[in-house]
């Protein structure tokens, strides 16, 4: 039988939306994932104008998530979908990954994975019990040169850490006026939102880096959270110090209204050998920094490279790769894991990582976390409390 | 009926090859455009395992690009590609982008078009005898922020042009080693790679920016070309003294051996009001530079952009994008003029352009001139002679 | 009478002092400044050698400031020292400073003006009985950028300052290897450093800066200081969340212990309406950033800037001026201070500001108040209690 | 007796001059050099000022250069000044220069050194009469990691030299208007610039920069200049194709009229193993590239520098130092060879550098080469023929 590309279909994402088209892109670039179906919006005809500008067959846009997973699994295992696209606002991650695998299908889904950090156990509950795959769009973990300094980390590179400084910097929410937009609204709202805004779209993802680049766990927080624009509920600036696992300090800085910043995401990370210094802005480029000899400036493409970074990279050094690049990494290495699974294979998952429900987990935590510490009149909060660990509700 | 996806056919590319891949990516990139079939190699096993590997339909992986049109042109019409992209070394451009067109193909084609100056103007002939589309993938023009260039330009925010400074270096041949791999050898050989190396390859790519974002055209040119690495009859480094049609004076640097460059392409372009200045390393941010005034970073996606390059982008500011991207904006507009085709309706060519058939013959010109011109002991060539502007051979 | 330079004499900057050349040379550049005597080292044959290898009469290199300033004020007017530039390590900065002013003469010195802020308000009770010129080298501000972009922000340029995040990282400690050097040894030392190292040495001047460019002072802090190498009693790294005068909230790092880190002092100020942004490595850049507009790279010295930029530079635009320059902007304006002094006219301070006692006096509040709410399990904590701004002990 | 600062003496360089302030600084800023008199200016008056204004004593202004140097010669030894600065517009280099060596002191000249090669040739006889010390401010020379990528040239690690690209570009003259100034005034006029405003200016430290780093002569020259801006009978602007002695090619660009440029003078020089970037706008960075190892970003005071950068640096790393400082290691070095001078003494002239009148018979060999060969139809001129190199005229 023809070997066919991996089929998905999408939850959400439909005209007007930002993020599922980003999904769709990351998907296709690569050739090995094709779009098959989906439920785009929450009317029918939405939906299928959606499908229809997307080339999908009109049986197969769906009103309805579950009108999707029901239809789609009835359909011919090679012809139905693979797995599922979840590009909705953040309250319905949660019921709509819950469903899919319920019908036996893998999962995609944009960050964070849930509303709360109780709901991050049971999806993992959920995930245990189907024996599924779960993948948790933390996109800059798919920069090849992020992979690189990870890589360069795991081997001593730079010693033991001793400090790590992130920061994720935005401008975009720094006026009342700026709040009209699509993404605007959803994400200032806490019915769809969450506890939290700035902390839990962009510092999450901070936090991810720092413990994915570095290898540690956050293990202490002292919060400092700001609702900078009069008559916001939900916090659109902040500051957290750190204390990681090993004894590191370090400082995640998160910002919406830093007026002027784009999407401003560094990391630096100190060790007591040599440091590592890069920005989302300038992705490909890594420096290795040290007291007493030249700073490196590493390339992607130039020299030797990790594994998990070679695979991250289409094209020769000198030719600029970015966010859209670094997203199908995800999907890349994604869909290698299904073709694994589906032929009951080991996959090589430490070169073609996804993040998962561990990091869904982490990043819960740390949403929660932060909202907690910011409100404590005491300096340090742990991370991560052991009755929450237990998924106790 | 169903609206489908435009349909793409490609002709070289096979497993092994360098751009064929990158050209997949731009057309799949944006969900428009379907690879439906391919003569990827000189066998027909090869073919065979490349299409298979592209997840293609065995029935449509091609033994020979002849073959290939003579059964596309026989499937039915929403069945068949609707257009074929070309590449193959240089010395096969032609050859292919003429049967193509014979058979009632649209071309998309790498660059160069020909292997000379009067094949070019063969190609014209042919593509006005069919009244077909050609596209050219002088992919640089792609990025949003040299579509920006080109309309402060236009605009007059930069005065009247006074100079031109471009520059495309390479160091990836500095070597005598460095010519063993699949890319530097047929580059290297007049026979596939026509009468120039550094200049036909890169040089040419650098013309044709300097004169897409000016407006203006290379009348006169001085040169000296080298052949650095002992042994190659091609030229691997060059340098180009320019006079322009409105009298403004230029230089063009090309090179293969400048070690260490990865794929510095960079322009500035003064006026005598303001200048402009943008590298290829970091595609966006545009620098709009006077002499009283602070100069203003322009960033892809800030503020407001040209229709040509809001169309050229898929991201939010602060979001980077690449070559990858470039190359995809190319494939998208081209895809664009191919729908406007077929429904018989008008295309905003000036939004959605593509490099074209003209691009080619002066392409052509500049790499030959530039030969010339290195030969001769006197300063100054004029670029292109009437005789062969005519088409005679 | 012929007029003459102002003379200055020096205490501490013997050979193989550091910040003693420095000082030099900031003092000499202008031609305003004339070194005529000093105390250079603890004793007399070193500061005799000293002395002379400056040039310096033999009469005039003194065995103690205590004998200098006794020596100088019997000289006549118009040839004893003007002024002392006190360039010792920490604990001596005070008692030197006290019998210089009790000696009639003015005084500039490095910083932290005292070893603690009791004795910061002891000085500025001394300076007011003598009615003296004090100075204190908080170089940063000297930079033509630093004073433009404080400019910038007291015209309203930025709008109501909501965010200040500054930083200074250095990476010359990060070893235990690192301590033996003389910088090094009297730096760690709690008896010659006073309570801190790294937030007396650098984090002072970061917080300084955030002060002096903002406009705002600091109300509450919330610090978490570190001594990363083992057997270090005061700490080479820290993170302080700050709310500023106006309910502004920032973040100040300090660190000796970022390996690879150079003298990196940043500083980001984020108002409602635009924001900047300044690096000391390129100290001649600052960027002036906004939502929708691109980013301005104001330039030193390109079009128009405000006075007191206009006077601290002393080339056109594209001649980098430096650490020195902005050393030496701080001993020109003390110059014309004196001048003024000397004259009994008024001196445009605004213009040619130097920093002074009452910055002394924050700054030594400021490090006072890290450790005191490093040490507290409270998040929160004032920066200057009303008791101690009161003067008692 | 006691030890003394070398005395200067100026001509040239009074109120509202720019270069004069320049030399000034330049001599003070180490506290090696006095200025002791000067002929500032064409009239008494004016030279009167100028001198009371930088606190010289009224006796030792002097109403010109002639009257300078016969009443210094007749002053004590250990009084009278050791040597002049000359900070004229150009038509005086030459005859100040000759005048001051026939009396006996040693010459620091601005650049070029005199208005045509036969004169530079003459000055040279001058030099070797009276035995003499010469010193020309080709400033770029000065700066410490300038002379450290001389030294990676020298070291080998490059390897063999193959092409080498250098800019100098200003925009400061692209406007009508802009003539008016003081500066621009003189530049522009062909008494008193000689036959060349742009190259004569600037292109000419360009050339000397890339003969001083990479070691090589210039042997041949294409070159293309313009009078850009209407009106004005010496260049603005101009390419120049460079062959090197030992068969590399390069490119010289130099330019007035680049809009937007500040004083970018930027050096490249690729090896057949290296390659080395440096510009001047971030002097303190080096880049040494390779293809298949990270860029070394090497920083001024970071690691081991060779003695000649070492000495030329005055703070430890992070510090920035610039143009002044580059400015003062010329004059720094230049006191330490009058010092070996008076004292008989050998100097480290390897270490302790100053340009001198080879490099200045190069620089007017340069500027008159350009013109001629501009004005020529053939491409290629050669740099120095061999009956001027005899100094006949």
């Amino acid at each position: 039988m023809r070997v066919k590309k991996i089929r998905m279909g999408m939850v959400g994402g439909g005209e007007g939306a930002f993020i599922g088209a980003i999904h769709r892109i990351a998907a296709a670039i690569d050739g090995e994932i094709e779009l098959v179906c989906g439920a785009f919006s929450s009317t029918k005809e939405k939906s299928l104008s959606s499908g229809l500008g997307l080339y999908l067959d009109k049986s197969r846009c769906y009103e309805s998530y579950q009108e999707m997973f029901k239809q789609e699994a009835m359909l011919p295992a090679n012809e139905r979908m693979d797995f599922v696209a979840i590009v909705t606002p953040n309250h319905l991650h949660f019921p709509v990954a819950k469903l899919a695998m319920e019908y036996g299908f893998h999962v995609m889904s944009d960050k964070p994975a849930t509303l709360s950090l109780a709901q991050a156990y049971q999806l993992k509950a959920v995930i245990e019990q189907h024996a599924m795959l779960y993948g948790l769009t933390h996109t800059y973990t798919g920069y090849p040169l992020i992979k690189q300094a990870k890589h360069l980390i795991e081997q001593g590179e730079l010693g033991n850490i001793v400090k790590v400084v992130v920061e994720y910097s935005q401008g975009w929410l720094a006026s009342k006026s700026d709040e009209s937009s699509k993404q605007a609204s959803w994400r200032l709202d806490p019915e769809k939102s969450g506890v939290s805004c700035c902390m839990g779209d962009i510092g999450v993802h901070a936090a991810n880096l720092a413990e994915y680049v570095s290898g540690l766990t956050i293990d202490n927080i002292c919060a400092d959270i700001t609702s900078t624009i009069a008559g916001r509920t939900l916090d659109d600036d902040g500051t957290v110090m750190l204390k990681f696992s090993n004894g590191a300090k370090g400082v995640l800085l998160a910002s919406q209204i830093s007026i002027g910043d784009e999407n401003n995401l560094t990391l630096r990370i100190y060790g007591d050998k040599k440091s590592i210094e890069w920005s989302h802005l300038t992705p490909n480029t890594l420096l290795l920094k040290s007291n007493y000899e030249p700073t490196q400036q590493i390339r992607a493409g130039v020299g030797t490279m990790c594994n998990a970074a070679q695979s991250a990279m289409r094209t020769p050094a000198g030719h600029p790769e970015g966010y859209l690049e670094a997203f199908a990494n995800l999907y890349l290495n994604f869909a290698k894991q299904i073709r694994a699974f589906q032929a009951n294979e080991a996959c090589d998952n430490q070169t073609f990582d996804v993040p998962g429900i561990d990091e869904a987990i982490r990043g819960m935590a740390f949403i929660e976390g932060v909202i907690t510490a910011s409100q404590s009149e005491l300096k340090w909060q742990p991370l991560l409390s052991n009755s929450v660990e237990k998924g106790s509700e």
